[in-house]
């Protein structure tokens, strides 16, 4: 299974014309880095999507507010506290961080795009942010890996990615591990460009690639309540064929929800679920992100067991799907193991060995139509209970 | 939160008069237990509810069949193998099963219903189970947990529950512990009474118990594909007053819900999850349902942390549902956490501490409504990984 899009990667990520980065503790984390700035020499056309999660933190609100003039010269970024469940005082908050933003970079508060990701129910500590923030601009980068360290909560690396499209380069920095079954947006996923392109055509293009790349992620089911994804275009390396930019958009989007998936809190497998042959695109949808979700299908993966059974369930829990099981075949890492929804004899050894692989590929066809879907997953381990079970809210 | 029926169970479990059990070793596991036999001295009106799962096991595909006439003489179960994705070989097997059975108590097969459970994509081993059955009509007892051993699989413990009704007895059986998040049905669970009560109203009841029990139990979001629950009325002890016996049905249910909760793989807690003042109880079944099934709230309660933002989290990811964030109240064993959508302050330890007991009971007021609904469901731990990632499936 490669991805529709062929796309090369640079092999050092780095950001695009007129894009620089920073990084610095703060204070929030004892000393690791805790808040990151991304700024555009010039005002960028911009365009963003959230969670749709109920309970949106403040900086989701003020952001959705803030995305409206389709124009940003900076994102401003804290982890450690998310600033959710924090009320009137939270916006208040991530007011203040905008604004403190904004006077240290020379741009007004509106155009300042604000994330905050962590413990939920606790009020930001603003003064640490403030005075944090001060001199920031003086120590721009445009290495997005700076950047992408301020962002980090369970990622056990930083992230970030280009890739060039004609004259300009696209590239994605994000974070996320955990809390992860993305419903607009993953986490935090910032995407830069110094392409030449308008807010709406922006909006479209990163919807499209949102819909096949973040929003086929989970981890594990758990959709954030700070879940954002921006894209920033400050159109230095002029314009761009919008095909070819929409398809490494896409292309790279993937690429990064794979390297989410396989940083998932605890993961030592990336699962990549396709699913063909569907009637329609959300069956095709429903149920690889059935597969990936599968509590025992994440067990079978870390056990390395071949487990047809846990497969037909999964696929077979999806009951509003067209369905047939006399039509059902599936394939783990290229090995039909499924025909007509029986169980075919297949080398158990052979099929157990590739499952000890990182990247483990299953495929399910539905032979009910022509539809298809790819998701985005990750083992589950003794180290996401250790880490979760651990993990102490105040 | 005690159950909405106030109902009090025996101490020690029996079959209701004119039903006995038998269970046996037939060689399909190493030693213990794995086949067993439910009969009724009478012919008994019987319904029966299956997995919606769309590749169910062959017994489910014969059961629906065989519940047609709404008579049973006789459950035959065994654990191990499940005998799903078989094919016809499989339907023909589980016909060899309900004939073998058959045979053995002196009735017709149409009068059997047949239950696998156990690994799937396997051939049932139909000629172990076959000389097994022989000579179990000679070991009949009233004790109903000697039935329960004998379809255990992950289970810890048999399960059984009685109660009375007038002058009748109901008896509960089950047996569940993983791939349960049942979608009609547990994996397997009869209700046996010998109170007089056709078919069609047994139905009746059976769908209105299961609605507010098994259907609202998940243990890990995985449905299984040989989920069935049945209950037979040999009416010996005549006929009851309808609606208390629909309350101790439902009341048993539940409580037979719990204990496949509690029992559930690796589980150290019973999670109560009760959502209030809904638009809808489809909403309220939903949210109920999202908070059991969260992995960050599962993980919550196994590290005793009274995590307010994973609840939020949880109820917010329900993005159909109606949810006003600042009408949203929430408690943890009866200690308030939320309030118009905000965390309060409590007490931190205490709350902490009454995390410790077995029973962890989690409220949420919407604030939108008055419908309500409970879900039932157990933390995960390392145990349901280590479980479930050692498991060889052939």
């Amino acid at each position: 299974m490669s991805s529709p899009f062929a796309v090369r990667f640079h092999d050092v990520p780095v950001l695009p014309r007129g894009f620089r980065c920073a990084s610095r503790n703060c204070g929030l984390k004892p000393t690791a880095k805790d808040l990151a700035i991304f700024v555009s020499d010039v005002e960028a056309d911009a365009a963003a999507v959230f969670t749709r999660n109920q309970f949106p933190g403040a900086p989701v609100i003020l952001g959705r507010d803030t995305m409206r003039s389709g124009r940003l010269r900076a994102i401003v970024a804290n982890s450690k506290v998310s600033n959710v469940a924090t009320g009137p005082r939270g916006i208040e908050d991530a007011r203040r961080m905008a604004a403190a933003a904004a006077a240290e970079l020379g741009t007004s508060p509106d155009r300042v795009l604000v994330s905050s990701t962590g413990v939920i129910g606790i009020r930001l500590p603003i003064d640490l942010i403030e005075r944090g923030l001060r001199g920031m601009a003086g120590e721009l980068t445009p290495d997005p890996l700076v950047g992408a360290e301020g962002i980090m909560t369970t990622d056990t690396h930083p992230k970030a990615l280009s890739a060039s499209v004609g004259e300009a380069t696209i590239t994605w920095v994000a974070k996320g591990s955990g809390m992860i079954e993305p419903n607009m947006a993953t986490m935090l996923a910032y995407i830069f460009t110094d392409a030449a392109i308008d807010a709406p055509t922006l909006d479209r293009m990163l919807r499209a690639a949102v819909h096949l790349s973040f929003n086929m992620l989970s981890v594990d089911s758990d959709t954030s309540t700070s879940d954002t994804c921006a894209i920033l275009a400050n159109g230095i390396a002029g314009t761009v064929d919008f095909n070819a930019f929409s398809d490494v958009l896409a292309a790279g989007s993937i690429r990064m929800a794979e390297m989410l998936a396989r940083d998932g809190e605890g993961a030592q497998h990336l699962i990549r679920a396709t699913v063909r042959d569907a009637a329609s695109e959300a069956d095709a949808r429903r149920v690889a992100k059935s597969l990936v979700n599968s509590p025992l299908v994440k067990t079978m993966v870390h056990g390395a067991d071949p487990n047809v059974g846990r497969l037909l369930m999964a696929v077979g829990k999806c009951a509003d799907c067209t369905i047939r099981a006399d039509a059902t075949d599936a394939w783990i890492n290229g090995h039909a193991v499924v025909r007509r929804g029986q169980r075919v004899e297949f080398d158990d050894d052979e099929v157990r060995a590739t499952l000890r692989a990182e990247i483990v590929t299953l495929e399910v066809s539905l032979g009910v139509g022509t539809e298809s879907a790819t998701a985005f997953g990750c083992d589950l381990t003794q180290a996401y209970i250790d880490e979760n079970a651990a993990y102490y809210s105040s």
